[in-house]
């Protein structure tokens, strides 16, 4: 998945970006390093300070060490996969797998709207905070057991804001440090990036983003069976229904083929609004929340490309934040009990649009009380690093021109 | 498979076809669409009109509509999967996906022949016509165990006829409806698509395109086992077969290094051949039919190159309707009792070469039977279909130089 | 794989080297044919001539011929799968699949040295006696539960002499031949082949390396389960670790940004390391074993970059040979009994680090002795099948500049 972004960011930049590339590898090999180091615990570990963040001792570094113990265990079902939690009976190993991807690709969401603009170093050590504590937070607080948002009954499937929504807040923390370093060299709005499609670059990376989503969505499930079957046809019918409603409504507002990166955009739309409630709803309200999803980026794209301090040519707030957000936020409209049993969350309520009542308003509280709670934290993290960051190495923009 | 299908044709033509790739996704999601919508029910619920379609009410819209029932409904085995028929114990949304993948990837094999001339919009409304009804007919007919074909004992493993001789007819009612157009704007002969190979392309696109056909071939023996590895051993055997010999035979014909993308059309030919029996038949009976692909393939080629009122570089006839219908002919020649069996087929007679005798022969009646019956039928429907889209918006060409 | 290793080739060179994929694709080709017909045999049948080469009759050619008993042969566990070997129940078609994968991939890591250099029929010749012969003789002494160096208590987990080593043996065989004909040529030193790298193409190529190695090592447990889970954690932490301390120490001597070839070489480096004791050691070894990779990976490339008589701009000597090497002989440093005994390897002792001691030492002495007896031997029939093509083909090299 995050070589997909990376593939879906020179498909929309063009093949020149070669940082794009570098970029990607430095987040997927420090995914693993600094999430096995310690990042791992933090987030998924039996949560200390009242669900807050997870004992960072849990296991040894690197899952166990160099203990010969260590086989046995890696060989024990995790905790929170064991009876009196989520009882789905998988390992270490292959929780720990499954959760690096995510934090991987979250930070490859982050970082398209990094672009040319910061420097390499600095982005690298961005991503240790980050794969410590930024993208830990949200992962302890919601996905956790014993997380103090999951306790209160805030459900998210497989990331509409603890990926997309997070990953929106952490972009907002580096684009308004970026900005602040470019008006003090004077400049009067930050310089945009202009879109040079790669079509079949662009097309692979959709080919990898939907397969990655068919591992991350019905992976959420937590295990192969008749519910993980039904996400993955909600995921791939929202998918549809945003593409086809992406490229409608945007024809009606040009009159003219949209083109691909619109078709692109559509898709992704899709995957992200279904993501936070995927094992929550039946088919065909994937199919209308996908429909809703074409209007919903096409206005906010308008909306973003208002705002000339950051260039944003990806679509990370339009896309990412705002759909995540968004899907996050239908949970309390869309669920319906028999399957979000299904897949183990048994307390979620009816849904408003299917006689939820009260409890469905209560659970749209709660929802809408986590997003403020998590883009808050979040962005603050990201933004304070970011000038931390900035303050070791004099600044984390790069001088263009200089390079590339 | 789809996707892999747009990436052979960038790989072919070059990359400036970005048209190939946008069709390519409209393929995609379309598929998903409307093949949830109704089509899936008209070639694989019970079919009503003795065998002739399938009972579009069967499920409701998108697998099951908004109902929370749907679970239900979702969890149970699809009926044809279920005792009395081929008992596998699939479920609905598992053979969804798997029948889709197929007629997404059969429509991106019919599209190769659109190239830059045919309207976006227009191949657009074709897509739905086909998903309804121009793919779901011959899938009811030979796949669907109630379907009237079936009934009468033609047996198409993985879609010899049903895929790839069906895409090959379904292209010719469109490349029919194109070369009248052009007829009528003067031209004296099509314009034909020159090959501008990208090498990079052209490999991946097989090396997808390979990983397709083990999910295809192997997947169609509906369960994993020693069926479906036997099938994946004769899959591969004969696609690199038919690579060795079509670049011997092709070496003779020109006394130097044929090239990549001969080498690609080698290994295509030996996927296809090998598709409608690659259940039936022993690993060497594989090689064999493997190795007869190539000349097939070369002399299909210098065939249809000489018809000049249609471009066809890829090699939708010579390679995926002349193959497909081979090998669904030699279903009757080539095919053994013990693997049929095996993979569900128990009524399919010993092929002439391994003394089947008269039975055989009544095989090969009823096989050769139905090629004509499906290839006059998908022609027909593409046609006309063709024709009232052209009627509609005024001709399905486009005008050259206008875009891109 | 093969494809992951031709895409490495172009995206490190560029993508003008057409030959790279066409060569790709006959390895891939060549492999099933060949394998199929003979290799499999005389690399995994119970051995003849004291353990030195398979029985080439144990199957018949293909697997099974034409026999319909070729099911009930096909369905039988293979021979050293069965008790009193491995145990593990796999059938002859899946573990062909499997050797198949692994021996064209080597000749895929010994063809980056062929560049544009050598005649694509030599090549193909070459690729014959190399499925038959070159590569079947490490894999029957060390694989083989049969073999006499398995006997002796030699093990390789996935292949870092059977493998990365042989394949640079193989190698150096070759560019031995093509620098004699260079030379008779009057040439003072050879051409060198310039990096040209394509960051689309290499990035691709890293992500399929990647799961192609998640396919390789974990699948030498020759099960899934909690080793195949612990081994791709392994495998993952030691690439990862390899990246960061190339990264650090090229910066280190460069003083700027190394780029993505480097990042790219790092990560191969660290999974070419683990790849012979993925199985035996814990987590954290691997990370251990990964962080000596970079500062190895950039020590054997400012050595081979020496020898002026060869181009190895893809790194076959610095990377594969030497890495496969190292972490071959590393077994008897990092091995730990229980990972060992987990993967059914129970009689390799307890590492030199963890406390072997005197059995440790004599580990290392076969673990050494082996290397030269692999290395020697396939250089040899290497070179001598090199030679012999050139002999027939008059000279194995191209003529620069007559075509392409």
């Amino acid at each position: 998945m995050t070589i997909s972004v990376g593939l879906l960011e020179i498909g929309e930049l063009g093949e020149d970006q070669k940082r794009s590339l570098l970029k990607t590898i430095i987040m997927t090999c420090s995914a693993f390093f600094f999430m096995g180091l310690l990042g791992f615990n933090l987030a998924f570990a039996p949560t200390i300070m009242n669900g807050f963040i997870g004992n960072p001792t849990h296991t040894g570094p690197f899952l166990g060490g160099f203990s010969s113990d260590a086989f046995g265990a890696l060989n024990r079902v995790w905790w929170s996969m064991g009876p009196g939690y989520f009882n789905k009976g998988i390992t270490l190993p292959v929780y720990f797998f499954f959760e690096v991807a995510f934090a991987s690709v979250t930070l490859a969401l982050v970082g398209v709207v990094v672009l040319r603009k910061m420097k390499m170093s600095a982005f690298f050590i961005f991503s240790i905070v980050y794969f410590l504590l930024i993208w830990s937070i949200p992962a302890a607080w919601i996905w956790n057991p014993t997380g103090w948002l999951y306790a209160a009954g805030v459900r998210d499937f497989a990331g509409g804001l603890v990926v997309h929504g997070a990953a929106g807040a952490a972009g907002l923390g580096i684009v308004l440090q970026i900005w602040r370093e470019e008006k003090k060299r004077g400049l009067k709005e930050s310089p945009q990036t202009r879109l040079n499609p790669s079509s079949g670059w662009l097309t692979l990376s959709i080919l990898l983003l939907w397969l990655g989503w068919f591992g991350f969505n019905p992976g959420s499930t937590l295990a192969w069976g008749i519910s993980a079957q039904i996400v993955a046809v909600s995921t791939f019918l929202s998918a549809s229904a945003a593409f086809l409603s992406t490229m409608f409504f945007r024809y009606l507002m040009v009159k003219e083929n949209p083109g691909l990166v619109y078709a692109v955009n559509g898709i992704l739309m899709g995957l992200i609004i279904i993501t936070p409630l995927a094992g929550f709803v039946s088919p065909a309200s994937a199919v209308i929340l996908g429909l809703i999803g074409g209007p919903l980026f096409l206005a906010g794209e308008k909306l973003f490309l208002r705002f000339k301090w950051f260039s944003d040519p990806v679509g990370l707030f339009p896309g990412h934040m705002l759909g995540g957000v968004f899907g996050f936020a239908m949970v309390a409209f869309f669920s319906q009990q028999p399957f979000a049993a299904a897949v183990g969350s048994s307390n979620l309520p009816d849904g408003i649009l299917f006689g939820g009542g009260f409890s469905a308003i209560q659970q749209l509280g709660w929802q809408l009380f986590a997003v403020i709670a998590v883009m808050v934290t979040v962005f603050a993290i990201s933004f304070i690093t970011t000038w931390l960051i900035s303050l070791g190495l004099h600044g984390i923009t790069r001088e263009y021109k200089k390079e590339e």
